[in-house]
C-alpha cells in the first residue's frame, strides 16, 4: 500500500470539517492528503458568536475565528478558499468544484477522492412570503452575514424587526437593543423559546419586555414591504404593520444537504445526513459526515434529531477525523442540551418537553420549582426555576428547563448528565452536588426539584 | 395499636435531627410523638454560613437560620432547647436528660423512647496543645461560636492566625480580611486545601497571598501564648513566634459520638456511628443516625468515610424520617464533592485525590488543563483550571479538581454526577453539556479535560 497517500475532500471548512481535517491530519501525517474546500471566506469560526459581534460585546471578527485557513495551511492542509462544490459523482469518486476567487469567470474542475468528507452545514430556513429577499433582510448563520448587519447598522437604522423568538432570535433582539434600536420580535409560537414549555418561556417573554423589546407571538409574517427608494419598509403581518428599517432573520435552520441529496446520499426524516456512530454515512463506503448537516440519536426518545450546535459539530468531527485517522472513535448521541441568555435572564433546557413527550408517547408529570442560585442569606442570591418532565410510574427523568439569573444557566448539565444515564428523580435527589453557600442553597435548586418530583410520582400523581 | 403513640427522641436538633424529626412527623403526625432535644441555643441553622456572617456578608445571625424553635413546635414537635442528653440506655430505652435552662441548678430527667435518632453532629478537632483554651482562641462551629468571635471582633483586634489551611481555615482568613484585620494561616499541609492535590492547592496559596494573607505552609502549631493581662499574645510554630489578637482555630471536625460510644454502639474507623442505607443503625433496633455524626459510604472507594457536610445531613435526616415515618428512601453514599471560594478564586472536589488513589490501591494517570468559563472572546472569560485523576488502563474517572475564577466551581457537579456512574473519561468527553459563548467554550473545560485524559489512557501513559 506504499505509493501515493490516500486522499480526503473535505466539503466545508468549518467546526464541523476542520475538526475532522486537523485530527485526521495529526494522525496520519503524510499518509493522507487532505484537501478542504470552502466556499465563504473563513475558516473554523464561532457562529454562535455572531450575535455578540453584532452586539458590540466581542470587538473584531478575528476574535471568532479559531483557526484561520493560513494555520490550517501550517498543519499540512490543503485549504482551498472560495471554492464551491458543484457535485458529487460518487461512481467515478470526484468533487467538481467552482473556483469562486477566479475573477476571469468561472473555473471549474473535478478532484478526485478516496475519501470525502461531508461538512456543508446547515442553511437558515427564510419564509416564504414576498419581499423576504429585500435589501435590508438579513440571516445571521455565516460572518459574512455579520458583516451585513453590521454594515447595515452603519447606517443608523432606528427600528428592528427580528423574526423568530428561538436562541438566535432572542440573542439578536438583545444585540439590536445594545446598539441602540428600537425592538420588536415576531414568533409564531404562543411564547418565545418555543424549546421551552410555554409556561417557561412566559418567564422569557416578561424579561424582553422588561427590556423594551415588544414581543409579538403566535403571530405570523406575510410579506415584507418596501418603500419607493428600494429600502425596507415594514413588516406585514396577520395582525397588522410594523414599521421597521432592518429585518433579522432568526427562523431556524435546516441541514444543508443538496449536494448529498443529489449525489443520492440517504437523507433523514428532518433532511440531514444518516450517519454510523463513527460518522460514517450509511450504506456508502468512503464518505463520512459531521457538523450541522446530520442527524443525530437523541438518547432520550431513541429518535433521530437535528441539532445544529457548534459544540456537537467539533465533536462529530474529531470523533470522524480520529476514524478516519486509522483510530477509534464514537458519537454516541445527544439528549438536547441547550443554553442562552436575553439580558441577564439565563435560559436552559435538556431533553424532551412535554409536547416532545407527547410526540414520543411517554406519559409524564412535570414539577416546576422556584429556588436560589445561592443560599437565600448570601449576598447575591438569584431566583431560578427549574421544570422537571418525568416519566409517570417510572419516575425516568424525561426533560428539565431552567430559567434564572445568573448561576441558572449552566445547572442543566447536572441534568444533562443525569438524563445520559436514564436516572430516576429519586436517583437524582441523592445526587452528591456542590453545596457552599456562594454556590447553592443546602439543597440544590435541581435537588429540590428532583425531591418533588420524586414525591409526586411516588403518590402516582 | 391503637393507644399511646410512639415516640420518637431526637438528640441534636439541627439539619440532620431536625430534617428527620419533621419529615417523620409530617407523615406520621399524631401517631409519632417527636420530642427532640438541644444542648444549644438555636435549631436548624447553617453553620457553612458562619464565616460569612462573620465577615459581615451575611447580616444577621437570625439569616442562618432555617426554622426557629418556635416555628418546629408549631409543626407538632417537642423542641427542648438548652436541654443536653448526658446518657443513653439501650436496655432501658431511656435517655438521661439535662435541663441546662434551669437556673436552680442541675435539673435532670429520664426520657422513655421507642426510637432514638442521634443526630449529635460533629465537634472541631483542637489541637492539643498549651494554652488552646485560653481567652481569644475560637472554635467556629456554632453560631454560639460566631457570637463569641463577633464580640472579640468588637474589641478591634488587628491581627489574626488562623489554624488550618481546610474550608473554614480560608473561608475564616477571608472573613477576617474583610474585616479589616491582619491575618495569618498556618497549615501543616504543603499547601492550603489539602482536599485538593498540591499543585492544585498552590493556586489557592497563591490567590490568598495576593489577598495579603500571610500563608505558613507544613508548619506545626506548639503553643498558643498569652500576656500579663490574660489576654492572647502570640502563637508559637516549630518555624517561630507569630503575635496575634485573636485565633481562630479551622482544624477540622471529628464525629461527636461521645454518647453513642459510651451507650455501646457500634462506630466506624473514623468514630463515626454506621448506619444502612436507610439510617438505622446496624445491629440496634429502633437506633438511626443521621448528619455530622454518621460515616458514609464512598461510591468511589467503596470504603466508608466521614464528611461533614450540611447537604448530607439534610439528605440523611430526611431519609431517616421518611423510613422512621413508615416510607422507604435510601442513602446511597457520597463521592466526595466540595466547592468553596478564597475572595473570587472558587474552588471545587468531587472523588479521589491522589494520594487516596494510593491509600486505595488505585493505579492512576492525571490530566490538568487550563481554559476559560466562557469563550474566550466574550466578556468576562476567567481562568479555569480542570484536573482529572483517572484510573490507568480503564480510563474510569476516580476524581476532578477545578480551581478558578467566576463560574468555575459548579462545574464540577458533571463530573460528580459522572463519578456516580462510574463513567470513563472517554465517555465523558461525549457529554451533551450546555454551550453557549456566554457559558462556556465550544469544549466546555470539562469536555476537554476528560478528552485530554482519554487521549492519555489510549496512548497507555
Amino acid at each position: 500500500m506504499s505509493g501515493s497517500p490516500e486522499r480526503v475532500v473535505v466539503i466545508g471548512a468549518d467546526a464541523g470539517g476542520m475538526s475532522a481535517a486537523s485530527q485526521a491530519k495529526r494522525m496520519r501525517g503524510d499518509d493522507l492528503e487532505v484537501v478542504a474546500l470552502e466556499r465563504g471566506s473563513h475558516t473554523s469560526y464561532s457562529a454562535c458568536g455572531i450575535p455578540y459581534w453584532i452586539a458590540g460585546d466581542v470587538a473584531s471578527v478575528d476574535d471568532l475565528v479559531a483557526r484561520t485557513a493560513d494555520e490550517h495551511r501550517a498543519n499540512g492542509i490543503d485549504l482551498r478558499m472560495r471554492s464551491e462544490a458543484l457535485g458529487i459523482d460518487l461512481d467515478r469518486r470526484e468533487v467538481e468544484v467552482r473556483d469562486l476567487g477566479n475573477s476571469a469567470g468561472s473555473s471549474t474542475y473535478r478532484l478526485g477522492f478516496d475519501h470525502l468528507v461531508l461538512a456543508t452545514g446547515a442553511r437558515p430556513r427564510r419564509p416564504e412570503i414576498p419581499g423576504v429577499d429585500s435589501d435590508g433582510v438579513f440571516g445571521v448563520q455565516t460572518l459574512d452575514d455579520g458583516e451585513r448587519v453590521l454594515d447595515a447598522l452603519e447606517r443608523a437604522p432606528r427600528r428592528a424587526v427580528v423574526v423568530g423568538g428561538g436562541y438566535i432570535g432572542i440573542e439578536m433582539a438583545e444585540a439590536m437593543v445594545k446598539r441602540g434600536l428600537s425592538v420588536t420580535v415576531v414568533t409564531r409560537s404562543p411564547e418565545p423559546m418555543a424549546t421551552l414549555d410555554p409556561d417557561m418561556g412566559r418567564q422569557v417573554h416578561d424579561a424582553m419586555e422588561g427590556m423594551g423589546i415588544d414581543v409579538r407571538t403566535s403571530a405570523r409574517i406575510d410579506a415584507v414591504e418596501t418603500g419607493a427608494d428600494g429600502w425596507l419598509r415594514s413588516v406585514v403581518t396577520d395582525s397588522g404593520e410594523i414599521e421597521t428599517d432592518i429585518v433579522v432573520l432568526g427562523t431556524g435552520v435546516s441541514p444543508e444537504t443538496s449536494l448529498a441529496s443529489a449525489a443520492g446520499l440517504p437523507l433523514g426524516r428532518w433532511g440531514g445526513l444518516v450517519t454510523d456512530l463513527q460518522m460514517r454515512v450509511f450504506d456508502t463506503d468512503g464518505v463520512w459526515a459531521a457538523g450541522d448537516c446530520v442527524e443525530s440519536i437523541d438518547l432520550v426518545s431513541g429518535n433521530r434529531v437535528h441539532v445544529a450546535l457548534g459544540t456537537h459539530a467539533n465533536k462529530q468531527g474529531r470523533v470522524l477525523g480520529t476514524n478516519l485517522g486509522g483510530g477509534y472513535a464514537t458519537f454516541p448521541g445527544v439528549v438536547g442540551t441547550a443554553i442562552s441568555k436575553v439580558c441577564d435572564l439565563e435560559i436552559a433546557r435538556t431533553g424532551l418537553k412535554e409536547r416532545d413527550c407527547d410526540m414520543v408517547g411517554f406519559a409524564y408529570l412535570t414539577v416546576v420549582v422556584e429556588s436560589t442560585t445561592r443560599a437565600g442569606y448570601y449576598p447575591g442570591a438569584e431566583p431560578v426555576t427549574v421544570k422537571l418532565v418525568v416519566e409517570q410510574r417510572t419516575g425516568r427523568l424525561l426533560g428539565a428547563q431552567i430559567v434564572g439569573r445568573e448561576g441558572s444557566a449552566k445547572r442543566i448539565d447536572t441534568l444533562a448528565v443525569a438524563l445520559w444515564h436514564r436516572m430516576t428523580v429519586e436517583e437524582i435527589s441523592a445526587l452528591d452536588l456542590g453545596y457552599a453557600p456562594p454556590f447553592s442553597p443546602v439543597w440544590d435548586p435541581v435537588l429540590i426539584a428532583a425531591r418533588k418530583a420524586a414525591d409526586r410520582v411516588r403518590a402516582g400523581s
